[in-house]
C-alpha cells in the first residue's frame, strides 16, 4: 500500500489498530458535529493564485516565538502514544527533532517528561497542561517542564470537564494495565479527569506566570472577546482550538474561528491552529488566515500506528512537501508571502 | 445495549414497539419536512464557547411561571401513553416528579386526570387543552384539571383539523380496543378528531380566562405575528411549536421561529420550545435564542417504551447530564448566564 | 396499495407503464436539472402559519378569467394521453368536469378536440396552441377549438425546437402506431416537431389575435422581462412555465420564477404555475406567491395510469383535500386570505 | 450503446481505457476538489431565457482573435493523445479541421508539430508552451510552431512544478515505452517534468514577444489582479483555467473565475475558458458570463478513446448541436445576442 496521503494513514490506522484504540483517538463529542466540521470547512475556503511569480527558491521556514521551524506545522499535544507505538512520546519527539518542528507533550503522556527529552536532547518542545485541583502537581509539572529545557507553556482552556465521547462511554475506555500516566504517578489514580479544576479563570495565569519564565500560550480560544483576554492577561501566543471536536460539539470549525481570532488579535501575539489539517494546502490556508503555524494532532497519531518514527516522519514530510508545492502553485516563493489576499470564503 | 444517549431509545423503540406505535409517535405530516427540520436546524446553531470561567458551581435550575424546577427541560403533551408502556401517564407524571420537572399532560392521555394526580402528588403539571366544538367538555376538563392541582393550562392552537400523516393513513391507525382516551370518555368517540371546533379564534382565550384562575400559555406559536397577538389576549406563556411536525408540513423548525417569537416578546411573557430536542446541548441553543425552557415529546415516549418510569429517567438524567456539561464547556456556570451571545447562525 | 399521496400514483406509473412511455412522461431535457429543481424549489419555502383563525368554513374555490373552478388546480397540456390510458383525452376531460376544474387540451391530443368535447360537454376547456410553419393548420386548429366552445387559448412560447430528453433519443421514442396526433392527422407526420415554427414573436400575439375572441394565455414565460412584453401585447394570463423541464436545462424552478413573473405583472393579468406540484401545500405555496391556479401535468398522468378516470380523480381529490388542510393548518378560511405574508424563502 | 451526451463517452472511455491512462486523464490533484467544483459550478447558474424571439436561423459561428469557427468551442491543449488513439494528435488535429474549430497543441504530445501540421494542413492551430529552464529548448518550439503556421502561442502560467495527482502517483504513471514526447527528444527525459522552469514571471512575456510575431495567449489565470496583469504586459488573450483541477486543489471553478476576469478585462482583449464544459448549455452559460470561446480537454479523449476521429467528431457535434439548441432555447439566435442578462447565480 503506498502512502501517498494522510488518508491512508487514516484508513491504515483505522484497520490495524485495536478498536478501542481507534476509538479512541478518532472520538468526538456527541454528535462529532464539530470534529467534522473542522474538515469540512476547509473545503469552502477557495484559493485565489497569482501565476508568473519567482518560486524556484522556495522558503517555507518560519518561527515560533523566535525559534526557527522547518515549517509551519508542529505536534499537537494529544495523550497516550503508547496506544499507537510501544515507544510512545520517545518515537514522537525523535521525530520532531528529525523535522525541526515543535513538539507539544500532552499532560497525558505514557513517558515521562524526562524520558521524553532524554530521547531526543535539544529538540523543540512545549509542554501542556492542564490545572488540577491540588496545584502542588501543576506547579511541579510546570518546572519539571522548564528544568528539563521545555520551550513554552501551552495551557489548555477547554477541558474544565470532560467532553461527552460515546464511543468512549460505550467501549468503557481507559488505558491498557501496562500503561501508565506516567507524568502523574502518584498524583491521581490513572484516566480519571476529575482532579482536574473546573474553577480555573483567567487570573490563573498570574499564577502561571509566577512559576515560570517560559512563555504561556493558551490553547482552546475560539472567540474574539477571549482572543482579547488572552492578550490583555499576558500570554504570548494563542491556539485556536476545539480540542478536535472532542469537548462542547455545536462549537465552530478551528479554521472559521481563526478568522475572528486573528482580526481581534491584530498580530500582539502569535496565533496558531490545530484541528482539521489534512493536506499541504490546509497549512497554507490556514497561514493565509492568520495562524503563524498549525499543530497536528490525529496525523500525528496515524503516522505513530503505521510505523512509528518512520510513519511518523512520512506524514511530516508529505505535508510538508504539499504545502510547499501549494504555496508555489498559489504563487508564494515565501511563508512572509502569505496573506488573507490569497483566500476567500465560497459562497456554497 | 449501553444507553449513552437518545439515539440509542429511539433506536430501542423503533426495533420494540409495534410498528403500528412507532410510526404513530414517528409520524410527521406529508413529506415530514417540518419534522425533520426540527433537528437539522439545529446544526446549523454554533456555539461561541467561552474559556476560563468558574464552572466548578453549575447551577442548571430555572423557573416556570415561578415554580422552580431542577433544569430546564419538561415533557411535552403527547398522546397514548399506553402505546409506549403499560402504565401511560401515570409512570410519566411519577418520573416527571421525581426528576423535579414539569409534565404536560395531553387531553388525549389514556389514563385519567384523576390517575395521573394520584400517582404523583404534589407533581408540578399542567393540562393541555383541545377546545371542543361542545364547549361545556372543554370547560368541564379545565375545571377537574384545576381542582386537581394541575398548575397551568396549555391551549394547543396549531390543531383545527389534524394534520395528514401518510403512515398512520396507511396503517389505519387506530387505538387498540383496550386503550380509551380516558379523559373524553362518553364525550365522543375514540379517535376521531372532528369533535374539535376549528371556529375558535384568540377571543375564546378570554372565555377560557372565564373558566379558571390557572395561567393559560398558547402552544404552536410559530410568528411573531401571533406572538404579539398572545401577549395582547393575556397569556402567561408561549411554547413555540410545531406540534413535532404533525400538522402543517413545510413550517419553519421551533428553532427558528423561536428567534422571531423571542425578539417580539421581548420578556413580556414566558417563551418555550418543543420540537427537535435530542441533546443537551439542543436545550442550550433553545435558552441562548429565547426560551425559558424546552419540552420533549417523542424522547419521552421511547424512555418509556425502554424500561417504562426507569427508562424515561434516564433519558432525562442523561439530558440533565449533557446540558449541566455543554453549560460548562460553553463558559455558564448557571442559567442566568446563557444568552444570545453563546449562539451564531452557520452560513451554511 | 393504499394510495395516499400523489408519489403513490408516481410509483404505480413507473412500475407498470411501458419503460418507452414511462420515460417519455419522466423526460426532463440534459441532466434534469431544471425538472428536478421544480420541486426542490418548494422545499425551501417555508410558511409562516397563522393560529386561532376561525377556519370552520372553508372556501377553496378561485376564479379563472371570471370562470368558477372547485379549487386553484387544473390540468396541464400533456400529449399523448392514450399512453397513459385507452381512452386518452376524453377520459381526461370527463374527470376536469366532473371536479369542476379546468383542462387545457394538447395540441398533441390522442384524441380529437370533437371528441374531448363530446366526452364532458360544458366542461371548462382552454386550447394549447403550437404555431406551425403552415399558419393555416394554426388557424384551422384555433377556430375548430372556439367553435367547439373551448373558453381559452393557451399559446406555448418555449418549444421553437423540442429540448433534447436523452432518454427518448435512447428510446427512439414515437407514437405506437395505432394512436395518432388526431388533431393533426393530414397536416404533418406524426412525432416530428420541425412543423413548428421558430420564427414565432411577440407581434404574432396580434395575428392570434384577429382570429379569435378567445382570451389568449401565454405559457413559458420565466422572466419579469418576458412578463412586462405579455402584457403590452394584450394577453389575459400568463402560465409560468418551464415545460416539465422538457425544454432548456439550467432554467429557474417555477416557483422561484414566479416571484419576479408576479412581481412585474401586479395583477394586470392573471398569473398561472406548472411544474413541481405535488402536494396541496405545494398549491397553496404557488398561490402565496402570486398564482391564481396552478396546473397539474404529470400526475394527471399518474392518474390515468393508475385507473383512468378514477385514478385521475384520486389525484385531484387528493390535491384538493391537502390544499384544503394546508390552507386551514396556515390560518386561511378562503382563498382570498392567501397572500406573501404566509410564506418565507429558507436561508437554505 | 447510443452516445447521446458527453458523459457516454466519459463512461465508455473509462470502461475501456487502461486504469493507468483513464487515471491519468481523469486525474485532479490532492482531494479533485477544483476538478469537481469545475462541473458543479455549472449547476448553480440559472438561464433567464428569453421567449418568442425569432430563432429560425441561429448564427453560432464566432471568431479566435478574428479567425472565424464555426462554433465557440475548440480543444483544448492535453498531452499524450495516443495514449487515447493509436494516431494520436494527428486524430485530433483532422477532426479540428473538418469542424473548423480551434486545436491547441500541447508540448506533450505524442506526436511532432511537424506532423500534427501535415496532417491537417491550413486547420486553425494554437501552440502551448510550457517555458524550459533551457530556454534555448522553448525558443526552438516557438519558432517551429510559428513555420509551421501555427497562429498563436498559449503559454500555461499554472505549472511552475506539477500538482500532486494521486492516482497517478500510486499508479507510478509514465509513457508506454513505445509513446515519446517527441517534441522534446533529446531535449530530456520522457515524463520528468523538472526541466520546467519555476521561476518564470511576467518578464517573460517580453521574452516570448521578441521571439515570435504570433499572438500571445495566456492560461491559467483566475485572478482579476492577474488579469490586469496579463492585460498590462500585452498578451492578445486570457484563457481562465485551472488546469482541469489537476495543479492547485482548492482554487475556484474556472466559471467562478470567469466572472471576475471578465469584469477586470472588459473586453481589452479575448478571454477564453476550459474546464468543466459537458453540455451545450455549459458553454452557453462561459459565453454569458464573458467568454469568447471555451475549449474542452477531457472529453476531446473520450471522443478518441471512443471511436478516434469518428468519435472525436461525434463528441463535437454533440456540443454543437447541444449549444445551437440551448441558445434558441434561451431566445439567442446569434452569439451576439448572449450576453450577462442570459444568466444568474443560484441563491443555492
Amino acid at each position: 500500500m503506498a502512502m501517498v496521503c494522510l488518508s491512508d494513514f487514516e484508513a491504515y490506522a483505522k484497520k490495524y489498530l485495536p478498536k478501542i484504540a481507534w476509538d479512541f483517538f478518532a472520538a468526538g463529542a456527541d454528535d462529532c458535529s464539530t470534529r467534522d466540521e473542522n474538515i469540512l470547512a476547509y473545503k469552502r475556503i477557495r484559493f485565489r493564485p497569482r501565476m508568473l511569480r519567482d518560486v524556484s527558491m522556495m522558503d517555507i521556514r518560519t518561527k515560533l516565538l523566535g525559534t526557527e521551524i522547518s515549517f509551519p506545522v508542529g505536534i499537537a499535544p494529544t495523550g497516550f502514544h503508547q496506544l499507537a507505538w510501544p515507544d510512545g512520546e520517545k518515537s514522537t519527539a525523535r521525530v520532531a527533532k528529525a523535522m525541526n518542528t515543535c513538539y507539544i507533550v500532552s499532560t497525558y503522556s505514557t513517558c515521562t517528561l524526562e524520558e521524553i527529552s532524554a530521547a531526543a536532547p535539544g529538540g523543540l518542545r512545549w509542554f501542556q497542561l492542564y490545572i488540577h485541583r491540588n496545584r502542588a502537581v501543576s506547579q511541579q509539572l510546570v518546572q519539571r517542564a522548564e528544568a528539563l529545557g521545555f520551550q513554552g507553556l501551552v495551557l489548555t482552556a477547554d477541558l474544565p470537564y470532560t467532553g461527552k465521547r460515546r464511543d468512549d462511554v460505550r467501549n468503557g475506555f481507559r488505558l491498557p494495565p501496562h500503561m501508565k500516566l506516567k507524568n502523574l504517578e502518584g498524583a491521581f489514580e490513572v484516566c480519571k479527569m476529575s482532579p482536574l479544576d473546573p474553577s480555573v479563570t483567567w487570573n490563573d495565569i498570574y499564577w502561571l506566570r509566577s512559576l515560570t519564565h517560559l512563555p504561556i500560550i493558551i490553547k482552546g480560544i475560539l472567540t474574539k472577546e477571549d482572543a482579547e483576554l488572552a492578550v490583555r492577561h499576558g500570554v504570548q501566543g494563542i491556539i485556536v482550538s476545539n480540542h478536535g471536536g472532542r469537548q462542547l460539539d455545536g462549537g465552530p470549525a478551528t479554521i472559521d474561528a481563526l478568522v475572528e481570532v486573528a482580526e481581534a488579535v491584530q498580530g500582539r501575539v502569535e496565533v496558531y491552529l490545530d484541528g482539521g489539517i489534512r493536506k499541504g494546502s490546509d497549512v497554507l490556508k490556514a497561514l493565509a488566515l492568520g495562524a503563524k503555524c498549525v499543530f497536528i494532532g490525529r496525523p500525528a497519531l496515524w503516522g505513530l500506528a503505521y510505523k512509528g518514527e518512520e510513519g511518523l516522519q512520512d506524514v511530516l514530510r508529505i505535508l510538508q512537501d504539499e504545502f510547499r508545492l501549494s504555496m508555489a502553485l498559489a504563487g508564494c516563493a515565501s511563508v512572509s508571502e502569505i496573506g488573507r489576499h490569497l483566500v476567500q470564503f465560497s459562497k456554497l
